[in-house]
């Protein structure tokens, strides 16, 4: 950690804060300058966190060195780590489609969905029964009916189901329904949802916050393996921008970063991502081009009578579509769907 | 509701379209266009969201015309609301400032603050017992043995109190012991969170989160109003944009903006939305002018000793300047403090 | 065009503006609803909006219905621009690499960036002569000899030129050394500017600004268009949004978007879009397989003494490696380099 | 500035960067870590950016300690600087108010706000002769007329004339006809024209670009001054953010943080910087309170008729109340008008 203090800050005041530093059993350094004098602290900043040196009137600004976060770090793990959910594991050589309805509205619609994926390779259901929705005025999801026919798609489609969890206390009656918790953009810093889960044993697929930033996002991972669950997936699903032309930007240097610094999968949402349909293929062969662990796609059989995210849906024929155009993506990769 | 048709749309498209307007009872627009066909459909646009117009392959695009809130809106309600604390009336013609620190952290360090702004005419009092904090080796906050600090501070200064709520399943708990509920900036759009304050008969104060846009911030309002609890207060606590020379960019057109929009009260958070201690004291100068109806500001009598947030603490010295700089302000305002 | 009058508008406000759309011989619409009136306004809305009529006091929003610009469009010319620099077609089925310096330093320098880059079937080069710097203190590139340096470059290796402008009345002195002209972020929307190369006849590469919407990049393309010059190519290279740990956030959606939109040729610069070297790779394929035309990237044969950007250029064995990484996405795009 | 390298660096890694440190006679520091090893080097970091560290590949990150402008600082001058406008003097004790229509469109129009700002004690006018606009088929501005009607206008109202230049070609021309050079948001880091006006001796009010950061502000404003000219007003005009209720995000964080690190004059611009009639005044009187030397407004007589940007321009009636709502807050902040 550096210290930097104000222009006119005396000898005494950095005295007191190297003392401090010391007093820790940290390695302070004193580095006075010509115009400005500079301090530093070395050792685990997250005790040097402790100290709150920004409080002091004297202290200019603090530059910490090291990341704050350590479990999701390649530098305590430098292998990628594989998730599995329900059996399928994710991650590695495999490049992974999640796909289905963004809401579960009925049983037709849901074994509809799950057939077609089915069909076209796709390993993994996800479906919404608790939406976390703008207005209070919007569809907000079937609920614990919702859960049962995920479950019930399951069985009948041996597809293991992910599916957005939004309230703490629902963790445990998810449980016996899902195979992966999802955690929502606007809740990736709800942090006592960020512990529930962590509780569990289930693979977690954690969404970054739309302003969230990429650090912020790496330490929600950490809340969720520090509570004892290592089984997290990252996800970019765009962030806000000044843009308006699409729903959200993308931001696939997030993958490229998140893939360097952490050992976790990392998935992108294209239909999040560019809210538009004709925009969600080109930008999921860009997923895989840029070193994503797989995508996870928004599919309804008849968008038209979608009760929520209709616009970016995909039907079967766009669905099948998709599927082809990523395929030698993903050969081109040296990866397998 | 204007829809906007694609070049290749045909009248058939078109014909589809309204008839689903018409379907609701809604009145249809017909409007052929040069280069394209434009559709309107008139009447209670949460009702026409219901036909997912988006889903439509050869719709363009939507522009609502109607704002999708209502309860919040002063087109329902003209006159300012006036929500009370704990018997102490916020809105109208007065300007209230809420202070406190940032965290609850022992008897010796509330009661401290609590005297202090006491004895500077403060009505309010804030402090966190539970603490959302971006890294989860960070302090978390005392929990119930904050929230029993912060029910005997107020007792003994006839303070009321503001607390953070972080989970649903706090509210009843929390209920005895606080005055008005805070909603965090990263709780804004959490739903469950929003639905458990909605049902109990406390004030709110309700942050807007830190990329929210005004509309959403006006739907999570409407959101608690419409579980059944009209004491809302608005906070603008700053918004995330490219500028690091500042924490936030505290957005004070937003405050001028949801005057004109909302009945609500409106309240300005300059600790967060600056970060930096020595501009607390102007954007409250310029809150004041722009027409708020209150500050909600941190202060600590040690700020160096802070677990939170120091950085951004005033200190006794440094509160009573700022009640000093914002008073001619509140005159000219034609307020009263 | 449609026009949203406030609540309290009257009929009378309403013909007011109906009788003025009447006046320039277009297509005026009622649409009276129940809680709001709506105008609409049919033809050329390049015309519409000589009306002003956002500065009626009783209209409360305007709503545009065709994009502004005209001759960038698809909609004018559905097949893609095929862009000549120096008898290199750019666009089409080749997938181009523009390399070189970020500035011309010195013969060495440059014949040497040349020489590597030509060996590994790179057609173009890009090098600064006029570098625009953030601060007064900074190199600013070497002026006309860096042009004459470019010259003998592009003579000896037989690479045509891609360098940036900054001043209009440099145009036709650049005109004799250089084969394309680089207009920069800071510069995308310096009017005199674009109609400078808007006279000229040869290519112009024109960067998106760094918080640019789509339609402002599309609007400055058709500046340059509209003063004579069809031969632009559009680039995205990365917007500035609230994330700090890559230097820009590169927008993919945007490359997906400016091909559906527009017939321009896309690029991408992964080396300011990222700012990070080891992301530039990853960042590459992912444009290749988002559609984008070409890259342009930076090089250097020693970026330790670069005079610029030197963190985010690649040395030869970076470059070959990068060659090297695109080739497979490329023919999975059905490209060819 | 502080040089952190990765973890994988060896000692000799840091000797040769130490070793290019001091062979520029700075001052170098060698602070092995536990998991890191941090460099430092102290000395005039000008001289340090040119060693372009930033560049070795076994460099992590740089951190500057020393801000980079030095001129505009208050390090070098602690008292605010006084900016004389053709006779008026800006800054200080004086909130000064700035007026006048967005373009000149003829005598009439010019003459008729000239006379109504000055019945209202307005010292200083504004108006466009050359204008930027995003699209090419807007109007331009009336140029060399437009610059005569404005020297007229000041000749019969005693008015000094503020006007945007956007183009370096033209400062000569202007610089008979105006008092104070304008240069736009779009143009902020055009240094060709930031050098023009810097050899000139006429003020330059510099407005901050839509996504310029401060520190980018500040050294746009060095440029200016490095070129010759200490006359410069800075002017926070709206920055771009995800917000679309208001058109851009007025930054007043900014004006406090300008004041306390520069001794220029700070401006508001509360016309762009709202983008809507109504909030004008709000933001203009917290453009006061937060301390503020003045505020550029946009007034016409007729906004409905205006050429441009009519929407954001008051008219005389509103003008007047602008003026009467800021009395009393520059008398809360100890000002005259």
């Amino acid at each position: 950690m550096i210290i930097i203090l104000k222009p006119q800050a005396t000898e005494q005041d950095a005295n007191e804060i190297l003392d401090k530093i010391s007093s820790l059993g940290l390695k302070p350094l004193y580095m006075p300058g010509i115009e400005r004098t500079v301090l530093g602290a070395l050792g685990d900043e997250r005790i040097l966190r402790q100290l709150h040196l920004d409080s002091y009137p004297m202290v200019d600004e603090i530059k910490p060195i090291l990341s704050p976060y350590k479990l999701v770090s390649r530098e305590l793990q430098a292998h990628d780590s594989i998730v599995p959910i329900g059996g399928i594991n994710v991650g590695g050589g495999k490049f992974t489609v999640i796909a289905g309805p963004c809401s579960v509205e009925s049983e037709a619609q849901l074994f509809g969905v799950s057939e077609m994926i089915k069909t076209q390779g796709v390993p993994l259901l996800r479906g919404g029964a608790f939406k976390p929705r703008t207005s209070p005025y919007s569809f907000q999801g079937l609920g614990l009916e919702g859960l049962k026919l995920l479950k019930a798609a399951k069985d009948k489609y041996q597809l293991p189901v992910v599916s957005e969890i939004i309230d703490p206390a629902d963790a445990e009656l998810m449980y016996d329904y899902i195979d992966c918790y999802q955690i929502g953009a606007r809740n990736m810093q709800n942090y006592r949802l960020l512990e529930a889960v962590g509780k569990q044993d289930k693979a977690v697929l954690l969404k970054r916050g739309m302003s969230a930033t990429l650090e912020e996002l790496l330490l929600a991972a950490e809340y969720i393996i520090n509570a004892g669950n290592p089984n997290v997936i990252l996800c970019e699903r765009g962030i806000r921008t000044f843009e308006t032309a699409t729903r959200n930007t993308l931001d696939l240097n997030a993958v490229a970063y998140l893939k360097e610094k952490s050992h976790l999968p990392v998935f992108v949402d294209p239909s999040h991502g560019t809210g538009v349909r004709s925009l969600i293929n080109p930008l999921s062969r860009a997923a895989v081009a840029v070193g994503a662990d797989g995508i996870i796609v928004e599919a309804h059989l008849n968008p038209k009578e979608a009760l929520s995210d209709g616009h970016q849906a995909l039907n079967a024929d766009d669905f099948s579509q998709l599927m082809a155009d990523i395929k030698p993506f993903v050969a081109a990769a040296g990866k397998y769907l």
